[in-house]
């Protein structure tokens, strides 16, 4: 990630001047503030504002005249208690605005997420930056042979080679042709909103992204998992840092109540039943599909393998 | 409206602590946090939180690293433009949350925008307390004679004070009876899920309500104006002195194009242009209908009207 | 619930009329149609309209040409697949739109689901009927003593009577004052829209309410639940036999993985896995608050008690 | 637009079969079911499904329990009021599922309206079609020198020429790199999710799309609208042409107080008022911005020249 020295300049001189306000504050989001955190080779994310922190979200709760006199252990049960019994309406009280910078096949996905508020840099009014995201080699994975939708082993010698020759010289020349039908030197120069239909799916872009809360944990939920595509995996691995400095509380029932707890169906709950009473299960007994029971497995290990 | 010595104690001890923050501030929201303003007879609005101001729509249009150098001048003319062309999204990256304490038959015209979120006082979980909307006597209006959805004249003599009193006694009466059913003396006491189901639409509820300003500015178009019932509009009254304090810029924006603006049909359109090409126009060549033409008249007055 | 001689003739002539289209059809649905279910007192559920069905869910999740050749086992499992997986877009891909006929305080817990789209009979436009919901005794329920959100035992003897006659009287006597003040006889009347201030929470109000089936689940999943309101519940109850015959495929994907399934936190897992190795687990060595725990035994049974 | 022969004979199928339905039909609308109307050089819309008709945003105004003996007169009557008075909830209830074929790029512009359903072919699970988007000359069109965010005349001789050839080469080249990297031909082949990040963004992808009338005529005055980039307006004129079929009195409606319609700033209003009585305005005693002055004489043209 390259800021330009303009850029830095605008960056330290938001996070230069404190000023009084009256509003709740968080103290790890106020270290977090403007500064940007890098994603991937070109990427990033900044916070540009946020509202309420994790005593708010228990205000909220209570609809209270006042911050009150309640503890902060009183305040990590209640929250404990929300985020257990599925009360959203006092998560979506807190809300966090972001920059984001990424790569457009990334932004296609991330866009999907149809609760939040987004102004994206618009191409049919400026140009884009000659910035591409090209791989890590370690990220320059096979197609699964197992999962039609997901990445196998890494790509190795003249195979990743010829990848990233591929990615890097496309990207390129689509650039140089980009800034080619744009120019109006001796010519009238293509329109910006026709021209950018030339520039592949790794270019960067970026938006101003605003959620609340609630939504922000289901964004990350389905984005910081295992499933995911790697490269939106990195921007919500980051924007977990961020949410653990910003509201400890929640974000601590969060791990436990979604990103490390498991969902189980009417039949997993019965298998655990009848295998606690001693039965041994397989498949065979289980009722399950093979793809089920593979997921399963996968979660309870030995207990349930012959 | 009369707040308790406790509730008064912790709004006096919100106000009391202003601490540094590096995120964007509106000095004229920050005079009315947490501040109670009076709606109706014993309802408020207070601002607990807010998140941006009018140099952050701008920030947001431009996908900024910083507040950038641009003059109040440039962001006035930008904010015109946006709200001139429907560009929707920069007003979105600004948020405010309020506590409202209103009548129930209030609320239920309100909850009717979706586009927010909500945290109200639990009736199955609490108490309500003894408070109803009474109307002062100048708000007691005759349903209108010429619209099935409006008010007429103000009731009188006889005819109000019986009014009055039937809204009294049956409030109290219901409150008792409420109180009763609740009661455990001696008793078990009904649910309080169900007890509540005995309270009429002019009891008070409160809630936390968050909301964008693009969205807070499309509920205003609503019901700050004339066709709104009075009681509601009450509330929105209150909110566009608060907005306008928010955001100075945008509210001005707001007020020109859609509070104080007009829009026009098709036919309208066309009838401005012959009208103004020296046409007389009645409704007979007009090719409105009675109603529309009403309406058409009454926005253009005498220049339409033989 | 008694439907006027009208409104049955309407129902009877929208069931007597069928046409010819080109569109996918539920024939579960069909024979729902226009149909009133009986739900509490006075009550109703009427399925006016829908689109989709089980096959619509698998055309969508495949963005296919046609129905395609694929079997019904295919379908189912695909659906199970989308539903384990959390793929919700496919099952927005069906739409259901319902009249309901409801008390008003079921109404306000209902519409806090802001993913549908309701309208509402008006009290500003017209006047509303005198139709009250009376508990059943059986539903006569008091306070919980260990839940401030719940119900206990049924209230017995004395205390049932006296609370049916406080509510019966009641509402007849808000009712009548409503007809009194809005009255033109020999008097100017009260506009509508502030008589009905008046009416107590369980008049029954009545709404058109459209959504899709995925937002749709996530209701039921939450007002079918034990912990909903039983007056609430009774209508996701006949909604739930409703949508199994609208979508047989999807309606048990939904009961196996969502209705009757459970969801553990990063803690429950582990207790569970200790347990499977052999330990023995209290409530003193599982981490788990008294709360926590007790809901945790409520589901797991014997196998976590000592 | 060219189909294969299966997707041709899936769609005939689809359209051979009709069934008998309670449902609300719209005659209209079943001649366009499932047909594929071409729409730039190889995108396409298709109606895949729909629900109700002009009668039922009546039925749902009305909160009716049939169709009632209302004429069709009244019905155009009350929706011509709905739509004036912006009463939006009716038109809510209607909905419409359509399959569409779209370049990348307009299909990101696209998905920015959130309030609708969207499941999207996926490029990490599939290998997307050699089908590009290429303007025919006459949409060559340069960069505008007026607006930042527009079109100006359209590219001749040896630029058009050069333009064309860069468009056709890269799209072929990159779509050659792209089979390349897929290929397991003697290798592992990259992950589909990397390798898509290749093409640019004048491929073709499809969705399904299905959203409520009422968004989609917000959808469709945006992007059938002369400001809309043309790409994306080639979509909305064959939407509006179906949506006449589907409801033609709600798409008259909308016409005309939507698309044909304009609306006045209170500075407009005002300006007409003026002029209505005899005043000559002029920029300078407008009070208006030269860019927003500029628009309102487009408007209003003679009358307010010199």
């Amino acid at each position: 990630m390259t800021l330009t020295p303009e850029q830095k300049a605008e960056i330290d001189a938001e996070r230069a001047e404190p000023r009084p306000t009256l509003r709740a504050i968080s103290e790890g989001m106020e270290k977090r503030l403007y500064t940007a955190h890098p994603v991937l080779d070109h990427g990033f994310v900044r916070v540009i504002d946020y509202m309420g922190n994790d005593a708010a979200i228990c205000q909220a709760a209570r609809v209270s005249y006042g911050r009150g006199t309640k503890s902060v252990s009183n305040d990590e049960g209640l929250i404990r208690y929300l985020m257990r019994h599925w009360h959203s309406t006092p998560f979506e009280m807190c809300e966090v605005k972001f920059h984001v910078k990424l790569p457009v096949f990334v932004a296609r996905q991330w866009i999907r997420h149809r609760t939040a508020n987004v102004n994206e840099y618009s191409a049919r009014y400026s140009i884009l930056d000659r910035e591409f995201y090209i791989p890590a080699p370690e990220h320059l994975a096979a197609q699964s042979t197992t999962n039609n939708q997901g990445r196998g082993e890494v790509l190795e010698g003249d195979e990743a080679a010829r990848v990233l020759q591929i990615l890097r010289e496309d990207a390129m020349r689509s650039y140089d042709h980009y800034e080619e039908m744009l120019s109006q030197d001796g010519k009238k120069g293509l329109a910006r909103e026709l021209a950018r239909m030339n520039l592949p799916a790794n270019i960067y872009t970026q938006w101003y992204w605003k959620i609340d809360l609630h939504n922000l944990f289901h964004f990350l939920r389905l984005r910081a998992d295992a499933h995911a595509q790697y490269e939106i995996r990195a921007y919500a691995d980051v924007i977990c840092d961020i949410v653990r400095d910003w509201v400890p509380l929640a974000y601590k029932a969060f791990e436990d109540y979604r990103l490390g707890g498991a969902t189980l169906s009417a039949k997993g709950v019965e298998l655990i039943r009848r295998r606690l009473a001693g039965e041994a299960i397989t498949q065979e007994n289980s009722g399950m599909s093979k793809g089920e029971w593979r997921e399963f497995v996968a979660l309870w290990g030995d207990a349930f393998q012959s």
